[in-house]
């Protein structure tokens, strides 16, 4: 009996990356011996022309949506242990793109340390719609938290902030860029080895994938505390802070866009010397950005002249 | 700061939902403590106009991903433990359906003993797609496989064949049914009890979703071996015979159509007896419906004549 296009697109594109557990996706579902310590577990899911272009290269496409999500587990300071995906196809969907999009996975498969469990592919008559679930470790009761912040913490985050948001604008073709905005859009930078250098050093950690004023009222809520972001000492990309020269209206934007998949964190200012060490031993820079309070206040942020300023609410929701 | 409107839906919809370990569902991940044995996993997607009808009633079509993934824990003889589950809706979709669709998950939460570990809703321009990933247990080494299956084991099924795919075109009008047969499409009962007392019984087992006689045949492929089907002894429910009796036509379709959620399995001829104990116990009804053969021939259906039937190729595959 001939077997129907959906087992040979799953033996042609997704076996090479199954791992062990997997039973070469060939069983109903995966079997894996329990690893060691407490099980962290994430899902997201993107849908084409909501959360990515259908142009942009399949190759980044599917890592885009791992990396999402290796972004999760590096917020709680987890050790990537495989995933789970069901993509939604249109038809029409070729080899060639279906053999991209899996070279991309495999890449960063190998350059994250896991693989994929197991899985679902269907057809749809709307636009290509993709679901991650990842699997991760921590040691027990070691998991970052958002909440636990304290009034007199101080806030800190990885990396670069508002890449993603101006990324978008320039893989849209609306912003000058050398190619190194679009490309933080398409492919983010989970924090994973960072996450895990910080456990213990952290008092409470999350992505900041809503924006990052948004993603810091989101711990301080928590936390029952407010928090005060000096604008001036968010750590921006030379792209990002050539885009802001030549347009500084672009300011709100890179502070409130989201999409910038960076470590948000508050560690007590005792242990300001931890937390660069974890930078440093994770190669990713770190840089002190505010304090939580307890004023009353909700989030402010301060400009360079430290006057409030007045950002748009709650961020730019995907839904 | 107010929040985005996706927060709100969360809270009302599906904060109820969720588990130990769900964090409230206000954290990046989920944190569970591993439990015992092994961890078996597995994810499927459903799509409106795809695997189910958009105007079907919103309390069955997240149970019945929610049954079709339980179905696969079932198969593999696992305990379920959890699941996370990602939403993309079309614009409009209103509070109302979102209460009923959440309703019908919390009974099935209730009715198969497993919560909401977390999950991701987003917006969708195309139709309502669903991706579910489900986590269980089995003590190590005891998971049902697929492979396994040898020549002069006996072929078993659970349930009655043919419902679903017949309750398809009853759901959609095209056939008479008094709501059993449309019931049976919209909401499968997975074997989950079944699949557990078969630890240690079956030899080999899966769920049916491709069709009867497809699924056998990924047995018989893992097997190295063939299998002869006797459709006269393939259980039918009174719905199923009815329409049966009023179009013998319709009997390659209940063979082959699928959506059965029936557990199918491999048992020595010795263990017939701790078979029928195992579906005593589960209180599921269990039936030989043939013999795996070592005769060099794929999967053979004979009719009640004793004739070999020819049925379509590669059943009615989604894909």
């Amino acid at each position: 009996m001939s077997l129907p296009p959906e087992f040979s697109l799953i033996a042609r594109h997704f076996l090479p990356l199954a791992g062990e557990g997997a039973l070469a996706l060939s069983d109903d579902a995966a079997v894996l011996d329990m690893p060691a310590g407490q099980l962290v577990l994430a899902a997201d899911a993107m849908v084409a022309n909501v959360h990515f272009l259908p142009e942009d290269p399949p190759e980044t496409i599917g890592r885009k949506l791992l990396r999402v999500n290796l972004s999760d587990l590096a917020a709680m300071g987890a050790k990537p242990l495989g995933y789970l995906m069901t993509v939604a196809l249109p038809k029409g969907t070729t080899p060639e793109w279906l053999d991209a999009f899996a070279a991309g996975l495999a890449l960063d498969q190998a350059g994250y340390g896991l693989s994929v469990l197991g899985g679902d592919t269907v057809s749809t008559p709307g636009p290509l719609t993709l679901s991650l679930t990842i699997l991760g470790t921590v040691p027990p009761g070691q998991a970052l938290l958002r909440r636990g912040a304290r009034a007199g913490d101080e806030i800190w985050v990885s990396g670069t902030i508002g890449d993603g948001a101006l990324g978008l604008r320039a893989a849209r073709g609306t912003l000058a860029d050398d190619g190194f905005l679009a490309g933080r859009y398409r492919l983010p930078q989970p924090r994973v080895a960072l996450g895990q250098a910080l456990r213990g050093v952290a008092r409470a950690a999350m992505d900041v994938s809503d924006g990052l004023v948004q993603d810091c009222g989101h711990l301080c809520r928590l936390a029952g505390c407010g928090a005060t972001i000096e604008a001036g000492a968010v750590p921006l990309s030379p792209g990002a802070r050539a885009a802001l020269q030549a347009d500084p209206a672009l300011l709100p934007l890179i502070l409130s866009g989201g999409d910038d998949y960076e470590l948000l964190f508050a560690a007590a200012p005792a242990d300001a010397g931890r937390v660069a060490e974890a930078g440093r031993a994770a190669s990713t820079p770190v840089t002190r950005i505010g304090l939580f309070t307890d004023d009353g206040a909700d989030v402010r942020v301060l400009d360079p002249n430290g006057s409030e300023m007045s950002l748009p609410k709650g961020g730019w929701s995907h839904f």
